[in-house]
């Protein structure tokens, strides 16, 4: 039995936005959690670099657009309602504070967060000049 | 430098609910994407047992409830802006379908969505109790 079907993304339960795990596609470590639009959606898998939908610029966001720091889409993965997706990517750091990832902090003791791992590059090498002609 | 802060979830964003990523502990496989408000995510640090909101049914959910397949929580990572967390987590199977992980579908040609796992229980023998009750 053929049981492929077609993608139908459901953007209803989340105000017009899927949500998008971004997982290093050889480690498996998770990188981000952003959203999608079905235009970030199509234009991910049109052009093979990871776009979403920026809730805090109300945007389409290239992820890399100001960093250089892309995200080349290996493989998607869809969950069962439809509303989720794994992008497995080839990535470099991910996170605009350094980090490799944005899940750098574990929850301790008495709700204590505690770095994880260091940062990989720096920021304000990466950000300054587009950032500040903001 | 001790660079400990303390949680500080920010709701705002996400009309009131975080992002939860699910995670196995030991695979690092991708299990779920659900999400909390400020009672879930209280729930699930209190008991060591991941409770959701769930947007569909418009209340607290303990995963597990109906099919008895709870996840253990060993660690929780939070991201840079506190508005998503990753729980690694002892599962058993994590989708209704029957399917160990919610992403078992891959985005091929023509976007359609193909299996690339088999189901790992009969979801009809897991929720036919309680499900035939509502």
């Amino acid at each position: 039995m053929d049981r492929s079907v077609i993608f139908a993304p459901d953007f209803s339960k989340g105000n017009g936005l899927i949500s998008a795990i971004i997982q290093d596609s050889k480690t498996k470590q998770v990188l981000m959690l952003a959203f999608m639009n079905n235009e970030a959606l199509q234009k991910t898998l049109e052009t093979g670099k990871a776009h979403f939908y920026s809730r805090s610029k109300g945007r389409i966001w290239l992820k890399g657009e100001e960093s250089g720091n892309f995200q080349k889409v290996k493989k998607v993965l869809v969950d069962c309602d439809q509303d989720a997706v794994i992008l497995l990517v080839n990535s470099k750091p991910a996170c605009h504070t350094g980090h490799y990832s944005c899940f750098f902090r574990e929850l301790g003791k008495k709700q204590a967060l505690k770095e994880v791992s260091k940062p990989v590059f720096n920021p304000e090498k990466a950000y300054s000049k587009k950032v500040k002609k903001k």
